[in-house]
């Protein structure tokens, strides 16, 4: 279970977008995230780091 | 165990770069990778897509 939790970096803070993601695709000026749970979300960011000891994606807004 | 594979992808091949990757950074221009063997790379590229459930992480030059 290697799923991690995707947040987006807002002034500063982490705010979450979608737990359990399986699959992230960057795309033009957005990224798509996918969950484990089937769940699909778009938002207009880029990866800024991951770290998947602690099941985490940071992303930045663009 | 979460760490991933990153691959690059060039002419429509994935190279590897490095395995057992857990710490990903989006730095100007370049990705910083940390293996959970300590190893560190950087490679002038950006993420393109990562399935965690593969393990694995794919980056496109930049």
């Amino acid at each position: 279970m290697c799923e991690s939790n995707v947040y987006i970096l807002k002034n500063g803070r982490e705010e979450l977008v979608l737990e359990g993601v399986d699959v992230l695709e960057n795309q033009e000026g957005q990224v798509k995230l996918v969950s484990m749970f089937g769940e699909e979300e778009k938002i207009k960011a880029r990866v800024k780091n991951l770290s998947l000891v602690d099941h985490k994606i940071i992303l930045e807004p663009v």
